[in-house]
């Protein structure tokens, strides 16, 4: 089957942003066979699709994110110990397979519908989180989480890795879905705990690692308190600080961590409004990248940073970014898109398949319409995206060269029935909530 | 004629922030004349509209725009010194009646796009803006500006006020359509033209007074160093911070400026993203409104925020006071959404009018579709509002009882035509930025 795109305002993100005004591209099977701007090909029996000028580029990469927590999308909002006040006994009390198939399957759901074409996850009963994504077709890394507070799926340890070996198992081969061993946090498991997800994953090559590391004041005290350093430095004495090692959030550094990953090579994803909203403080973005490490975007969980799409973080990365530093100049527009397309596929050793429209690669595209009077004038089309698009504005995802959406109509799940499912579990939470509060809301 | 809304979630924000999940409110003329939680009651004649659970609410309240210099959105974006490289010299060369009426018109749609019924707005050929505004029916306020650096419509102040005169003549007792005068900035003015300014107001007390205030470290500079003292305490010693004055942007003050501000009752607009954008800093909302100011949102010009619907401001302004605060608690949900409305209402000295949805009130609303799966589970509207709502979720706005958009048709423009304007408009300044640049892009 061969697709043929005409008329796109096709934005590469290739190593040198070639952008071509009036381009097209052909995909065969669920590869990128050809692109150019000059006339289109003729390819006998390939389905044409004219894109009328509409910008087409890499499907976005969501470097950090827990798609079954979407479920507690707004839940105790600006409340400051709403972590322990409610979602701990909720997720201790509610958190089961089903919960979990519900929150992914509208996390899915969202971030097609917003642009979002890869997502690395980490959370409870992963495997649930590998069928419901391998089955919206999105690409996906699932990490079975580990930590030592309760979770809904381990009561121990040894409980978490055998979960993890049957994840192994389960997506071995898989060409979408990854499986990946998640150690939650250095504070939340420990230094012999993390040794031994070092040896493991010694052993697994080809598993990504992913962990929350140097989020908050609470894990440098614990750091300093425990072993009297920083928590990037513990993370490194237990063998974990390797080359690919995905990092979340990164907001409490000095320089000499960062010099320690980026000798260890290890990769970053932000999560601008995650951090923002919780008052957490503001991740060092341009000297991880000055350091010459990958710095990917992340949504983290619905709970923290409500929306799942990356347009939602753009301008507070950004933002981030000038504020740090006085001036109009850092990070500018285009640095934040390849942070959304190619540098997040760096950070999840996906860049030699995805991130960027090159021939021989994945076909994982999506078309973003210029309807919108919001959007216009463009004298450039990264400012437009990162400072004026909106996820809606997204009318079609492709993975793999099977289309997702088409004008906006999610061809590999039921909208109503996934809302449903969710709204379902809000209300068993709700009900939850007023007990909590004492029948007084 | 009589309009009959039902079946809406009515969020009136009025003093005890009423919601009515299965409301209703009636509109007769230009008022709302009723409005509840219990069965509607039956109007023979009446228009009845069935929200279909949808969020109804006021219309949003942009307390800061510059609606003519939309056409300049995203251009030179990320350059230090694109002021004076790009915008001052196509200013002077290219703001005219037509360029004024073109970026004014692609700013009125897109606000009545994005839930937006009420601006305050500043610029050049004021006149234009406020036909412009009339005809699209938005709520406005329109500010002839008054500065000292060879503007496009003046050459002189006395110039400047016969302008202001114009304007003040043209739409004296318009419904919808209020004049300003807005003095640019303490430093593009300078003390005498501030305290002439002064005199003229206190012979309009009808005529709202805008201006920049504590914006930038320039000008505080400039207040040191001419008038060794702080530029709130220029405006005060000539005798423009009056009861009312709107005050935009206010990011360089001390508590002796916010205690100042706060004795003479003006009031503020700040624009978050354009501020953060231009890495200026973050206002100190809380302190400002702690302090007893009514603090108002504001887009700024699309040339600095990019876009003029007001969704875009909440969450940075959501995320900056709790940055600055270390915190999730401060500036909740449900503090951004009064801010939106009833407090920016109360910015432009209109919130006996408007701001709330309350029997005797003007009928300024918007409905919002809650079909995105984004927005959902709902535990909070206000949540809903600030961290997931887009303004591309809003589908009708009513101004006086008129609609200006329906199922997301714009009955007051020609949206094509709008935007084949502005596009026009941009395509001569894309060849003088090539010029500028010495033909090298």
């Amino acid at each position: 089957m061969t697709i043929l795109l005409t008329n796109a305002w096709l934005l590469t993100i290739d190593a040198a942003m070639n952008v071509h005004e009036n381009g097209w591209l052909r995909i065969e099977g669920d590869t990128i066979t050809a692109l150019g701007s000059d006339a289109p090909p003729e390819v006998p029996g390939a389905q044409v699709i004219d894109c009328q000028g509409d910008f087409v580029m890499p499907g976005m990469v969501n470097t950090h994110c827990h798609m079954g927590m979407t479920v507690f999308r707004g839940l105790g909002e600006d409340v400051d110990d709403r972590l322990y006040r409610y979602i701990l006994p909720l997720e201790r009390k509610f958190v089961d397979r089903q919960m979990v198939r519900a929150g992914t399957a509208l996390s899915a759901l969202e971030m097609i519908q917003g642009g979002v074409t890869t997502v690395a996850d980490m959370y409870y009963f992963e495997t649930e989180v590998g069928r419901v994504a391998a089955a919206s077709g999105l690409r996906a890394i699932v990490g079975q989480t580990l930590a030592d507070f309760d979770p809904p799926d381990h009561k121990s340890f040894e409980e978490g890795f055998a979960l993890i070996e049957e994840l192994v198992a389960e997506f071995a081969g898989h060409p979408l879905v990854t499986p990946s061993i998640a150690p939650h946090a250095p504070y939340s498991t420990g230094l012999a705990v993390m040794e031994r997800v070092a040896r493991w994953s010694a052993d697994h090559p080809g598993v990504p690692v992913q962990m929350h590391l140097a989020e908050s004041d609470l894990e440098v005290k614990w750091a300093r308190d425990t072993h009297q350093t920083s928590t990037v430095e513990v993370t490194r004495q237990a063998g974990l600080l390797k080359p690919g090692l995905i990092c979340a959030h990164c907001l409490q550094l000095d320089d000499a961590d960062i010099a320690l990953m980026a000798e260890a090579r290890v990769c970053v994803a932000t999560n601008p409004r995650s951090n923002g909203k919780a008052g957490r403080g503001i991740a060092p973005v341009e000297k991880l990248r000055a350091a010459g490490l990958p710095v990917g975007i992340g949504s983290d969980g619905a709970m923290s940073g409500n929306t799942l799409d990356l347009f939602s973080q753009f301008a507070p990365v950004s933002m981030f970014a000038k504020l740090l530093a006085g001036s109009r100049k850092p990070l500018p527009a285009s640095s934040v898109i390849r942070m959304a397309t190619i540098e997040g596929a760096r950070v999840l050793g996906l860049s030699e398949k995805i991130g960027s429209l090159e021939v021989g690669k994945q076909a994982d595209l999506i078309r973003i319409s210029l309807a919108a009077p919001r959007l216009h004038p463009i004298y450039d089309p990264y400012s437009a995206l990162v400072f004026a698009a909106m996820p809606t504005d997204v009318t079609d995802a492709m993975v793999a060269g099977r289309w997702l959406m088409r004008d906006r109509s999610v061809e590999t799940l039921e909208p109503a029935r996934v809302v449903a499912d969710a709204m379902q579990v809000a209300a068993t939470f709700k009900a939850e909530m007023r007990e909590i509060d004492g029948g007084a809301r």
